[in-house]
């Protein structure tokens, strides 16, 4: 079905294939208006380039955007934008045995048994590189929201057993590290750990976390349409990722109700929670706080060890990956966590402008 | 927006209040030709029933189903299934402080920034009892599931620091223990635990997992509409659920890949994994093994002690909340997980049916 | 599939059959802050009710709404509005005959073929009266219009051969004449076609049309969602609805372009086209002018001749339809018609509210 | 809003605007295993260029198609095709004094009113060069349908007074006519009406009608989403269609019941109606039968006689098109109708295989 598809108001789909002739998206119901040109785009799609030769692959990946239509004399004009990134460096020799055999840890499998037959190459539309299209899109989103007064940024919590100190967190850090960590301390930690995990032949997992700031309260809708429904559901959906926390996340299980409330007072006229165990969610609305939320990335599943699998036509086979694949996954799929909260924040924010009706007469007057 | 809609095709829109009239659901896209009565709904919502005086409330909810359209002669005929309850015990004294100030940790504060007033009978619709309707709706899935060879069972895992052991699990006590606790011994301790707790006037949280056998390999969609991803925004819908864990969920970010991926192996003419860290679902598709999934639940916000907040007009003031609550929600938010579970799962499968060109030509020839 | 749901953000789901318990109708995603009660409600399912003997069935159909919930204090609380009709003059003996064979001119064997067998009882979920939960939630988006600034409201054009002249437009008439024509002439007159139609064991087609003022300018979506298309659909949507013609509808086929564009002028300030050909709906969007539809009804299948028809068992058969029916269906289906347009306008305004970035900052700031 | 993405299961988003740097569709959810290559589409997108120097614009417009993605190996693999066409002979002079003022009949002055400024080149957005992306969207549906045994095609009914007489009917005309009617001696004639037209500076409208053949019964559901209210959308959201009928359309409001039901007969074993006054479609399902539709398409707004019409800055002022434009739309919109209906039948087809739990068992097992 139609699972390239994202969002109600703001929706967008994307398209293409790790080494097929281009990757893209088209966004459907942006807001007209918006100051946008191709560099907007760029710039974050530079973030999910391959980058340090240590941690991600050396694969160039030149992922130039491309605006096709929706842009008239430098603004948006509510019609679909069409964003278009030329495959520019597949080399069709890379995977000649995974088209035989099924990696382990890679959707290889399920895509056979869902359709029949799959496109092997790179991955094809399991591939990572899918998500330039999501990207490009977030990338609008974002810019959109920075104009509503509202700030989303992610990073990387932890590579393996490196996990940043808060102390020492550094917001300008998360775009100059090559971890994407706002902590350069343990960022040099993490490199020297991925540097172990790649002589060894193995990749590594990790963790990150996205913050939203400045957005307004009542956004997110009861029920199955819950704020933080849709962004499990948004950042879930990033390969790779097996756990979504909200706020305090795991931990509020092992907790009592007088550790875990947070208590309200007023200040300077403003409602403000003393504390925010709750991630700046109650019941699946916004309450005005700030929002946390936080996944957990499974190890790349392209290592060099010999591994037990087997092939398409049932035999038992052992299969050595090769190609460049990155060990850690996490420093470039940031950006990714960056852009699917951002997409699912201006949806809701559109969805709730019709939710008072003297909002709406107002509006209408 | 239509927040209490959920489903593509097989489509549930749940409606009613804590101390409305009733509360109920409308299924639309319900296949035609099952066989259903009204006790097979009934079997589910006394599950989610307030049971043991200990750790539940004594309310005396009935929540005895009616069903009023979609049924023709014991079996459904594809029109929608409309079901009611009704409800008795609603007592208009029990929430008087609530209508003026904000209760911890609950949606009061958002339901009146995002509307503008709320109905604080009881939390209005941001009361557990508003899962009754989704629990009378996931019965229906799964009793279809159940004819599809599907089979989809939710426990409790752990209760404050009390956890399952897994060597000790026995199916059977997840209905006979007033926890769901599939371990009887862990169940003991775990009550014995609560008896502390509410004795300190306090609330306990709690972890619970679904388990899905049976599901058939290739359901979910690549990219947004991944199975992982529609379970993880159905489960963090859930009120009070706070994190999602898919297969080994968070312990991922701290492995390396080597550890992570599960082998393969040809075994009777089939394909088996070796292990299941990755819980069944691989690109966002099920690969046909065992689905797993784990929720972390806070503790109920309703304590007995005296808690800081604020008033609707602004002013601080100390809040201590009456009635009866109970001290923990895992027991009878089981049901509940199974119940979105299920219905996510057949929403799926149902998509799943036009993923191949040739079985809708078998289909339609 | 989900086929008794409507609306994106103003989304509805009607349930019920004709001889079941009740009908109703799930409003999700309604404003906070209307006032309403069940009288506003059962004004319009008044004006769908048998009315006068000689053009409506006897049968006696209360239609007492109740609303279940989304009520507090008299005003939505933006949560869903459930309404519910209790059946209260199904007669078990009606349908017999139609238990086995196939009515001409009815769905009794499209639903046989779609769903394997089908609810009988007066034509089950396919009955006229599946639209009571329509106009049930029309009232509410009707009341919604009203404080918008927006009137919707339907009347009969024709009846069998007998029209309305436009220079007798009375408005008043619509709701005091038992054809629901705006022409008290015409409808004398076709009152007396009906007797000679009823007397021949007959029944008759005829037109209705559609008027919408004050709705503002901008209103419907470029391509696919355009306000014409949804207008269509919704209008299509009722049964016996054969054909829909916005603004000059058919006549335009015919016509040159000199004929049918209409100029614009300036008038005090503001944009005026000379005529109003295209309706009201330019590229699918509103341009602020009056909005007409018109819709044409076929005859009502169940006449009181023998027909020649097959059984379900497959052998041909004569039938004689016995029970209670109306020779024509449009006076009734008036009300029918304008709810169907005042939630499609309804829903298009609300999506509306976020196709500027500019007016989307003025509502959060 | 999401105005440019249609269908459910098989959704697409077309994008692009006539003198931008391209157009295109996306496809979402195409069933893996179809046979694919450019040809397919080319042939499609040719229908609708523009051909005959007499009643199409002589701009040279290649529309020639490029698949970007959701191919492997000539086979379609279940993700998204992307499928784009450059837009290559726009020329800059051609639209100036648009820029400043409203072309009476056409979309400009809605689209300044609902997003405050719009792309004046061509028409932008609402152009009919936006079709390339739905007719794109359409070959492909068309090719799966011809593989489930369905029959789509679409020819012209009437130009201005002339009509095609159904005793001459000869689909093999439709594609080698000028006029795309399927009545040679017609064509001629309509062709002579349309050198008329053109030497008096004018435009003429026209009839399509578009016919199902072979689909099953089954098709469509009940109350909103009936198959005709589907098709009476899709058919409607074309530019320039004011009224669409289904079967004998309007004719049945002057109809009585005895002449407008279709009586049943067995026939070899099979249900055969008599007659198909209803067009195939019964309370919104397919019965098996031939399906036909007729749309009304208003004379091309774009004319060489001086209109009245205002500026943008709200002046009075005379307007005289220039450029190069159709006499008659019809022609090359036939292919579009073909298309939307060819798109909504599948998209139904995808969503029926679930309607019966029995069916449902027999796919799974």
């Amino acid at each position: 079905m139609a699972g390239s598809t994202l969002g109600t108001i703001f929706r967008i789909s994307t398209w293409g294939e790790s080494h097929g002739k281009a990757l893209g998206v088209v966004i459907d119901g942006c807001p007209a208006g918006l100051a946008l040109e191709e560099a907007h785009i760029q710039a974050f799609l530079d973030r999910r380039k391959p980058g340090s030769s240590l941690i991600t692959t050396t694969r160039r990946e030149e992922d130039q955007v491309e605006i096709l239509s929706g842009i008239f004399e430098g603004y948006t004009t509510g019609t679909p934008l069409s964003l278009m990134i030329r495959n520019t460096s597949q080399r069709s020799g890379d995977y000649g045995n995974i088209a035989e055999c099924y990696r382990p840890g890679h959707a290889d499998l399920t895509y056979d048994q869902k359709y029949g037959f799959r496109d092997y190459r790179g991955g094809g539309r399991s591939s990572g590189r899918e998500t330039a299209g999501r990207v490009a899109a977030g990338a609008v989103a974002s810019r959109i929201l920075k104009q509503l007064g509202v700030d989303v940024y992610a990073y990387t919590r932890s590579i393996g057993p490196v996990e940043i100190d808060d102390s020492r967190f550094d917001r300008s850090a998360i775009l100059s590290t090559p971890t994407a960590m706002p902590d350069r301390e343990a960022s040099l930690t993490a490199l020297e750990y991925l540097e172990t995990v790649k002589k060894e032949s193995d990749s590594s997992g990790g963790s990150m976390e996205c913050v939203i700031e400045g957005l307004p309260s009542g956004i997110g809708d009861p029920v199955f349409e819950k704020l933080d429904a849709n962004l499990a559901k948004a950042v879930m959906s990033i390969g790779a990722v097996k756990a979504v926390e909200i706020g305090d996340g795991c931990q509020v299980s092992s907790r009592r109700g007088s550790e875990n409330n947070d208590a309200l007072r007023m200040c300077d006229g403003n409602i403000v929670k003393q504390t925010n165990h709750a991630g700046g969610i109650l019941g699946g609305i916004s309450d005005g706080s700030r929002i946390l939320l936080r996944a957990h990335v499974k190890p790349t599943p392209s290592i060099y060890r010999t591994q037990q699998t087997v092939t398409r036509s049932g035999e038992n086979t052992d299969l050595c990956i090769q190609g460049r694949h990155d060990p850690i996954i996490v420093p470039r799929a940031v950006v990714v966590m960056e852009c699917m909260v951002a997409l699912t924040i201006l949806d809701a924010m559109m969805i709730n402008m019709s939710a008072q009706l003297d909002r709406m007469e107002k509006f209408y007057k």
